[in-house]
């Protein structure tokens, strides 16, 4: 079968390619109690040196990227808990972009609400800005909320989100196509663009209807890097046509491991090389000198947790009430992944951990206090950097999506104890050696075909 | 009456009050030939650098702001004559915020265009990262094919504009203080925000529905500066009821203080103070240390412009094709401006140079090539600055929108030359006393009351 040739392949190729390694840069850390912490970033949030700050960590540590998450509302159930949102992350990066040189710089797009013109040109004057260091996460959002800040009533359903998704990718890569460099003459006595080389896309769609060309020129990149994070059957095969990266969830390696083949797989039978889409599963990484270090720091962040608080995400995770849980009884049966309406990435990955450890409520919400469900190791910089290379190796990542509790602590401990044991194992990068996130993540540089929607 | 009593404290108090000076940043200076002159920027119009470099000499020179303008369309019919946009303003002025301390930073936001949440969060994110230094110049657009980047067929007709713009600046408004700082209590052991405190504006509009609360908190400046450039009656309306900048068009002293004149008292008839209102007409400076030099080097910018250029600018101008008028011929009459349809501002002003000066079809051009029918001086530093002082001091203006011819060259002898001379009369900042745009421009600090909009 083609595509079990083309899973078997990444996985014995695995070994010998380098590992990604990108900062989910999100607040105070991925920890829910992070905020609460003594010495927490949390007076710093609308400063942007302290954006800066984490960029330049990032860069230090020779990582790929610097990720950026964005919703479309304040999240008002969730306030009270935590720091979700704060500067507008389009803006943020731009000033980060200034801050450093080399390290890439992803936002999140969501296709649900965002004007393909006005989105295609902020990420084409952010790749321009950072010189070919732009990437976007194109979502499409999750929350009537969200849809009530944008002149709608309700989020329109799934499988529309993700038709406008695919809409909007396809005029995104028109418009950045449609000012070539090249059309720029700037001859003193003559033109200054050469209108016969401009592509006006012309889309006439279901979502949006765009002439173009687009006012900004060809991005240095060709395109910003696309990455997706979608977890369903329509967020997967958006995945497969068109993203370069993607930030998946595994809580671990067997389920790692089948999500990156799926998508490998779906890629080849588009066409596409599967080397060229770095899967990414979020890491939350516990680093210390001892093991039992690490998890007494964890335990600690953990003890800042108000039970109330964590019943609560539960509650949205699963989609129901679960303040009435028992805390020390297993957790009751949850219906089946088919069943479920909301974003069922996450839910899948809380199904996963009721299968594999069989927690009480309150073990599964220490599960879940950090990055809600995605890989966690705790340890010594060299059993996280053994981890790493375990699931790479296996074929269960391409890299990593780190998450670290708490930040900056959280990735300079990463950045200065992790990556030089990678490093000396000859896992990842002593220099950057080029300049753009395309180079970073080894990808072409487009105009490549972009292969056709499938009938499905 | 009371329009004339304000009229006429304005100008006998303007001469106590400070000049404002704000450059106009654009493409390679604002004379058509500007990126055909040698040695011109056009190489580096897509590089941040030069942007920032603008902006640094701006901050220098000690102006209150460097404003960047904005379009929809890349103006298909204008392409092969010269650089209109290059980066996206937003993405630009964050850059320019980080190479710079005090300056302000004004933007460009289409009402016709923009879904407000998203202009209400990257202008909230522009002042928190530069610190209380941004403006936003709310326009409504001009052309179709701006339309048709935006999933519309054609441009809504004036008076929908003007009345989807009203809206847009209300909801603009109460997003900004949706979110209060002192909401955020970031108690280690309690919340993190009191939703108590939140102030979700729930519109329900004919534009648009927007709840809120916004995900970015208030902005340092309360909000960011609100700048107007629209000379229609509506366009009139909305700066007297929102603005805090006026960017205008005067050919003439005259004109200019009329339009002032009748902006502030529209102003004091909603009860606003009409002198937190500053009115500032573009000025087109040629600077050098002889009147003949500078009239050398601007008849030398005017012989790079191609002729039948200047004329397809000027059949946009006055809404007909002119490429077939008489060059050494009178202009021939015009239709009244209650006849114009398209942008009234610049119409009325060609209306007024043919009434004052007029010129041949061929003198007109000349006087249209930089800035479109801005008030242009030419002359040493003193005369520059003369000039200045007698429509600041005769109540004609608040200050200035500088429209050098070309950039960066026009604003660094501007810079080096002029503000020496008017810091030396005692006429302009030698430091800038506080830190924001507002402190700047002598602004209260919002909420204040938004005066309800008037019947008609
Ligand atoms: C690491 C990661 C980051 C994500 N970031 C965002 C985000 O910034 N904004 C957002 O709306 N959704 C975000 N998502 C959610 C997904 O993009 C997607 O909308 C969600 O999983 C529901 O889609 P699905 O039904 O295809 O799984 C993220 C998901 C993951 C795993
Ligand atoms: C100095 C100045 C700057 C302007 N900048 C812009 C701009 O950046 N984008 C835009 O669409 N219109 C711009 N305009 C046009 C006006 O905002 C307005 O849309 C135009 O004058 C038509 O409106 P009116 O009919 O009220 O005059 C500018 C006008 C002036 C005088």
């Amino acid at each position: 079968m083609a595509t079990h040739g083309h899973a078997h392949a990444s996985v014995t190729g695995a070994a010998r390619r380098p590992v990604r390694l990108n900062l989910f840069a999100h607040a105070c850390g991925h920890h829910s109690a992070a905020w609460r912490a003594p010495g927490s970033s949390v007076e710093r949030l609308a400063d942007i040196t302290y954006w800066e700050e984490l960029a330049r960590i990032a860069e230090r540590g020779r990582l790929d990227a610097v990720f950026l998450a964005d919703g479309q509302s304040i999240g008002t159930a969730g306030v009270e808990r935590g720091p979700a949102w704060m500067l507008e992350p389009l803006t943020a990066l731009t000033a980060m972009a200034r801050a450093t040189e080399r390290v890439g710089l992803v936002t999140t797009v969501s296709s649900t609400f965002w004007d393909p013109f006005h989105a295609a040109r902020l990420l084409a004057s952010l790749d321009h800005i950072s010189r070919g260091r732009a990437g976007v996460n194109v979502v499409t959002s999750m929350t009537d909320e969200e849809a009530r800040n944008h002149s709608m009533t309700a989020l329109p359903g799934h499988a529309q989100r993700y038709a406008t998704a695919g809409e909007f990718l396809e005029v995104l890569q028109g418009l950045w196509e449609s000012w070539p460099m090249e059309s720029i003459l700037a001859e003193p006595d003559g033109a200054y663009v050469d209108p016969a080389l401009l592509r006006p896309p012309l889309h006439r769609g279901e979502a949006f209807a765009v002439d173009g060309p687009l006012n900004v020129p060809t991005p240095p990149q060709g395109r910003p890097v696309l990455f997706q994070a979608g977890a369903s059957e329509p967020g997967r095969a958006l995945a497969a046509r068109h993203a370069e990266g993607i930030y998946a969830v595994a809580w671990d390696l067997a389920s790692a491991r089948t999500y990156r083949g799926d998508i490998r797989s779906r890629a080849a039978a588009l066409g596409r090389d599967p080397d060229a889409l770095a899967v990414m599963p979020g890491l939350v990484p516990y680093v210390a000198s001892t093991e039992e270090e690490a998890r007494r720091r964890k335990a600690e962040l953990d003890a800042r947790l108000p039970v109330q608080d964590s019943l609560r995400q539960l509650s949205f995770f699963v989609g129901q009430d679960t303040s009435d849980w028992e805390l020390d009884a297993p957790v009751p049966p949850l219906p089946p992944l088919e069943e479920f309406t909301g974003p069922k990435g996450r839910y899948a990955t809380v199904l996963r951990i009721l299968e594999t450890a069989r927690p009480t409520v309150r073990e599964l919400l220490g599960l879940l206090a950090a990055g809600g469900g995605h890989a966690t190791v705790i340890g010594t910089p060299e059993r996280v950097a053994d981890e790493i290379e375990r699931w790479v190796d296996a074929g269960a990542a391409d890299g990593f999506n780190l998450m670290p509790p708490t930040l900056p602590g959280g990735i300079e401990e990463f950045v200065d104890q992790v990556v030089p044991v990678l490093q000396r194992r000859g896992r990842f990068r002593c220099e950057y050696e080029g300049t753009t996130l395309r180079d970073h993540l080894g990808l072409p540089r487009p105009p490549q075909e972009i292969p056709a929607p499938t009938g499905s």
